[in-house]
């Protein structure tokens, strides 16, 4: 039971983050001419587990990235960023036989829709060393990406039950999405299923839709709980969000004054929420200094942003 | 047998050229900056049985291009690039559950090392349009593309099949590389079986080492005839050419007077030798005009460049 006027109770560890899943390469077009001869395009560092961590890394907590890349050059590149960000990448492994994942935007006036090129992320191996990492974190984070193909998702389902076992905060972010599940998969039906096993998700509206149709916030909030999540932090955009711990509900409206880009909000949320959990604020403080580090993110390009630490943003934000 | 002084007998029919294989995005860096945050790439059309395709078709006859591309974007830019270069793109199959499929390419101050990206390109289904198509033609080509993964290489074998029971010629690019194939596969092995069953090969000489190991150029031909190829082009760069038609070998000098790319050269000598076959001229003439497309398109830089019609090139050569 999460009281919001409560701390989380974290047990004592080395590290504080393990965060586990995707890490890609995303390739952005430079612009919307979608047929031109050679379209130019950038290479981006992606995949939202090592977002948090490197944020959470700027706001003065611990993380660790475990993913997995190729044994190319686009995984030396990824790799390179993360000791760039002051990352440990030793639980991030080399897939042998597969390409670094990727996803290509091309931008587009209508509907830019990605192109997913899948290929060593979800062969993330549950090794003695990446147990031996979990094993010394204190909260654990992932999101839909590796669930969506074997043999990752074993292995998550292997971080699930040690992480049990071991006491950590189990996070999990439901971000279902239908093109990354294969073909005749009942991916809602097996995502519904990890989250009676977590105890915080954060979905956006979207993702509750995507998983239960349209309803409202309440009853988005009612079903994640029936499920068996533990407190349930429901994002609504420039509405702010609603978060339930079963027993009491609470509204946060945004604090966002200035939108510049959305990319990386949901990210940075979670890593202003995992810092100040980490920090020992109680949980509605600890939720308000998520959407602080989220509306700070807001006001600039990118999904990585030069974040200040957490004490100067709840200084920022009045909180 | 083929006789370097004889024109080579082809059917009659509507279509020249049928091209199987590979369609791709050849995604290709910018700079040699390995580790910038944000590096640039270029977009462009690749796969060689469709730049042998536009080629033909500038060089003056017709050809058809059998491939299969992702239902997304990237795709649809291939076949909108087909389109612009005049060729008929109703064997261009969409595979509905795998992405266009891409080569990233890094450029490297040492060896920059393609990363493959393989989704729709090898999903080539034989269909009864493919069959029509083929059946119409007098010359099917592929490569070692579609063959070093399954559905595409029983579509290739089909297309073998019916090539030979309605008399087109087969010819066959053995570009044999083990990082098309999947790991624990004997791609030598299959690609040696695959020699017997057609009519022309042209290997380089790199071609001819990873398949044979290190010998000397008269050993290549006579590997090549030994396993069942009739006419045997085995190209040495800068040395030119030496061809065996199993009785007799000739040899052509590089008609190459400036090297700006390499890029597509191959492919430019397909192109000519197949519109100089197409056109009656003897075997001799036409290898000769093959290599003088070739030698022009070395000149500039890109894959696929402005080229003129045969005879313009067959004047400018003096051949």
């Amino acid at each position: 039971m999460f009281n919001f006027d409560h701390r989380i109770e974290l047990r004592n560890s080395v590290n504080d983050l393990f965060m586990a899943g995707e890490i890609l390469i995303d390739m952005i077009s430079a612009d919307y001419n979608d047929n031109s001869t050679s379209g130019t395009y950038h290479r981006f560092f992606g995949g939202s587990p090592s977002n948090i961590a490197m944020n959470a890394k700027k706001l003065g907590i611990r993380a660790v990235v475990a993913s997995a890349t190729g044994e190319d050059g686009l995984g030396s590149y990824l790799i390179h960023e993360l000791e760039n960000a002051g990352i440990d990448t030793g639980y991030v492994q080399r897939a042998a036989d597969y390409s670094t994942s990727m996803v290509v935007v091309t931008k587009s006036r209508s509907t830019p829709i990605p192109i997913f090129y899948r290929g060593a992320d979800y062969h993330l191996s549950y090794t003695p060393e990446l147990e031996e990492g979990l094993k010394n974190s204190k909260i654990v984070h992932f999101s839909c990406w590796p669930l969506s193909r074997r043999p990752a998702r074993d292995t998550i389902e292997k971080i699930i039950a040690t992480a049990k076992m071991n006491n950590l905060l189990v996070c999990f972010d439901p971000n279902y999405h239908p093109m990354l599940w294969e073909d005749g998969e009942d991916g809602v039906r097996y995502v519904k299923s990890i989250i009676g096993k977590v105890d915080i998700v954060k979905p956006s509206e979207d993702d509750a839709e995507r998983l239960f149709g349209k309803q409202t916030p309440e009853r988005y909030l009612e079903t994640f709980l029936k499920l068996g999540a533990k407190l349930v932090i429901l994002t609504l955009g420039k509405d702010g969000a609603v978060v339930s711990n079963g027993t009491e509900t609470v509204r946060f409206d945004t604090l966002a004054t200035e939108v510049a880009d959305t990319t990386g909000a949901g990210d940075a949320f979670w890593s202003g929420f995992y810092a100040a959990a980490i920090k020992g604020y109680p949980i509605r403080q600890a939720l308000a200094l998520g959407f602080a580090v989220s509306a700070y993110k807001l006001k600039y390009t990118g999904a990585i942003v030069d974040l200040p630490r957490l004490e100067v943003i709840k200084n920022m934000y009045g909180l």
